[in-house]
């Protein structure tokens, strides 16, 4: 007997993504879906990432509305509400395909925005036939690339339902906060308000550390084997310790990030004294020139205090 | 040919192990010790821990100045400095043996104390020939019961050398920060600076999220999994979230840590606006009348809002 190759049919086409930002996550976000299969158009104002899209066989858009009407989704990963709002409603943005929307009638929202502002750009498009998907994500770029980053979720079941694969395929780790459109945002911000809390911490405690004498690696060894530990304080001050700020993430953006949350907070006349403190430092951070360094450079408030 | 069993000399004798302060983590220490098969005679001004230590089949001592005489090498395990003076300089205490010291000639100080207090105790434990080893404790007392806790030294290496098999009995992690007494003391202050603003970070992060309502068990799993994540949230937030403050740590006990902290960098003219503000969350949760229940327990600061 002979075994024959039985002609498998063909798999089913993928969905037609476009990225619209295609800068430190969304660019990777790209590399990651084009190399799994799946066409991918984008979008950016910098001719640059253009080009570096095209050149890795990416089709690109001369405007956020032809990218909607050449993909089957939109993932916005630009920087902040002002962009998404350019992006949506401006000259050439997404709404302005004709109605109803030709192609693209889901947008999946990826930046770290005030959740009121997710919850108003779901609205006006809604009302304009197109779902909304609340996703923010994090992990950093090396994570963006191969899939392995994570990313909090709203929406309704019904509009998530068509791309579960897709989801998966662009971030191992997925939290389903809950199908209200903004609670997905909010989630963000509450895990930053932490993490830049601690990310402050350590950079006081290291400083501390070597205001006092003590070997500072020797004291975040310590603090990295006992109640002290923190993810972001293993990341950043090893980097801190080597005096390395090469930005993997920009001091602005954990700026932005807690001035968010604690807007949130007191939104809800919630009190938030430490990421009060913490977002203090942040901002002396950029106020003294390190906003383009990497967060953990508010290790230099401590170091050298302003006069 | 026969098997004959080869007499084994006896192990060496093991030094006797003198514990002062058989509390939360002394007694454990004791029990570990003892299992091990180390002779252990205890002090402690409470009758039934030292009925409990009689129990278990350890020696109990009148006074320090008993304990220091029957013992090799006393282990100070009080709560805070005013108790320390107490046992070494008081009535009875360890320096009250008659010049020089009969037995026990090295004295490990194992409270989370300011460190100009550990360095002053070294100094008059010299001037009376006896040595003494800073050597704070973490872990918590199921780890102080195996074996497997935390501690942070700070002695010259001759006056190490003698204990060290009896150390590693003890704590399973040992980090010797320098052979300057006091600056395990230091070592140990700064990192629960870091852990105590790690925890009111948690208890203020997961407060927000129940006041925007978020499923608060949800976002501490997505915390748990992303850059906010840290040792103590992962510890204490578990618990917070059942409403179960069974005390495991005091909330006093990290009040009194974070002062320690902030007092040692005010020394030294380094600010902590984190630290500061970390501590006015332990210092009301004291104030309310909270101050036995477990440290997760500052967040009912932030629950219900002092009027």
């Amino acid at each position: 007997m002979t075994a024959t190759a039985t002609p498998t049919s063909p798999p089913p086409p993928r969905p037609t993504i476009g990225i619209v930002g295609i800068g430190a996550m969304g660019l990777p976000i790209a590399r990651n879906l084009h190399r799994r299969g799946y066409p991918v158009v984008v979008r950016d104002l910098r001719a640059d990432a253009e080009h570096e899209a095209h050149a890795a066989g990416m089709g690109v858009c001369a405007s956020p509305c032809e990218l909607a009407q050449r993909a089957d989704i939109a993932v916005v990963v630009v920087v902040d509400s002002a962009q998404i709002d350019v992006v949506l409603f401006g000259d050439g943005g997404i709404a302005a395909q004709p109605a109803p929307p030709r192609r693209a009638r889901t947008v999946m929202l990826c930046s770290t925005i005030a959740p009121h502002d997710t919850a108003a750009f779901a609205q006006r498009l809604g009302a304009l036939g197109i779902a909304a998907i609340d996703a923010p994500i994090s992990g950093g770029p090396a994570r963006a690339l191969d899939g392995t980053m994570s990313m909090m979720l709203a929406a309704p079941a019904a509009t998530l339902a068509p791309w579960r694969s897709l989801l998966a395929d662009m971030a191992a780790k997925r939290f389903e906060v809950s199908g209200t459109i903004g609670d997905a945002a909010k989630a963000k911000l509450v895990n930053n308000l932490v993490a830049g809390i601690n990310l402050v911490a350590g950079a006081e405690a290291l400083a501390l550390a070597e205001r006092l004498g003590l070997d500072a690696r020797r004291m975040a060894e310590i603090i990295g084997a006992s109640s002290g530990a923190s993810w972001i304080f293993e990341d950043r001050m090893t980097r801190a310790l080597r005096d390395d700020f090469e930005p993997r993430a920009a001091a602005r953006i954990l700026t932005k990030d807690v001035g968010l949350a604690t807007a949130l907070a007191a939104s809800v006349r919630q009190p938030t004294p430490l990421a009060d403190a913490a977002l203090a430092r942040f901002r002396e951070t950029v106020e003294r020139g390190w906003a383009e360094l990497d967060d953990a450079a508010v290790i230099k408030t401590y170091r050298t205090p302003r006069p």
